[in-house]
């Protein structure tokens, strides 16, 4: 399975590609789509769509993982990551991937073991399991690694036997 | 000007299409588009997004008229109806319309010239205004009809000078 993990917003929206086959993880691409705070907002979403739909295009995942939004006290910025948020998974549904969505706690607790790591071990974390020399860059980024390695762990379990009768032929 | 007046939502859009020129109004359209509720989040903005498109390339509006958001106590309703709301801002900006937001208070004042309006002072008088026999059901197409009414007025100064040329001639 390839999964894209998303880490939503309208200034940067965090992205991470990785393939998890039989356990094994590897990094296909990562990195942020950003906009420009000066782009009038429709503009953003537009460039949003279109950076998903040639994110999609390119790498081809199959599932995308994104965590589950929640308000906080700033709720203008809240509404237009909510916003940015439709257009993504509209993008999603288009490219034809399988939807997933995660809470904090169990990005948490997928990549760490622990409900209630520090965001730094979390980062630390995800970089060790996929191998990477340091930890991306912007956090979005970083983010968006975390929930996909969640979703490959909430859905190892449906790849086991089939490697098992990979290995065992 | 051809305007698409929208009351956003993910179970139910509200819309309605209405010509201003010179001071006259005259409706193309109005209804809702609605999404089943067992059906798939994602595949709900999917079907707002393809219901969208129908409307901009039936109609051809020039304008898009729609109410700014607020958040209420029902948080999970607001996020998913700005989620919604990001993919009609993206059909708007596809589509090429230009993009005008009001406050409900800007809606009420220029609808009824009164900004504590109630809100069945602002669908008879949108009835009025636009000579429809009956307040069009359900409210989300009367609210989409009333924000189309106030772009109007916000846009009509423009318009003047090009009339009276019409006029003069």
């Amino acid at each position: 399975m390839r999964i894209l993990g998303i880490d939503p917003g309208y200034a940067i929206v965090g992205y991470g590609i990785i393939d998890y086959n039989c356990g094994k993880f590897s990094v296909v691409a990562y990195g942020a789509i950003t906009t420009p705070s000066d782009m009038p907002f429709e503009q953003r979403l537009l460039s949003i769509s279109n950076d998903m739909e040639f994110l999609i295009n390119k790498y081809k995942p199959t599932d995308m993982a994104i965590e589950k939004l929640y308000f906080n006290t700033n709720t203008t910025t809240a509404i237009d990551v909510a916003q940015a948020r439709g257009v993504i998974l509209l993008s999603a549904k288009k490219g034809g991937l399988n939807l997933n969505e995660y809470t904090p706690l169990q990005v948490k607790q997928s990549v760490t073991g622990y409900g209630r790591a520090e965001k730094h071990q979390v980062m630390e974390m995800t970089k060790s399991l996929l191998n990477l020399k340091s930890v991306p860059k912007p956090d979005d980024t970083a983010d968006a690694l975390a929930v996909a390695v969640c979703h490959a762990h909430y859905s190892g379990s449906a790849f086991s036997k089939l490697c098992l009768e990979v290995t065992t032929k």
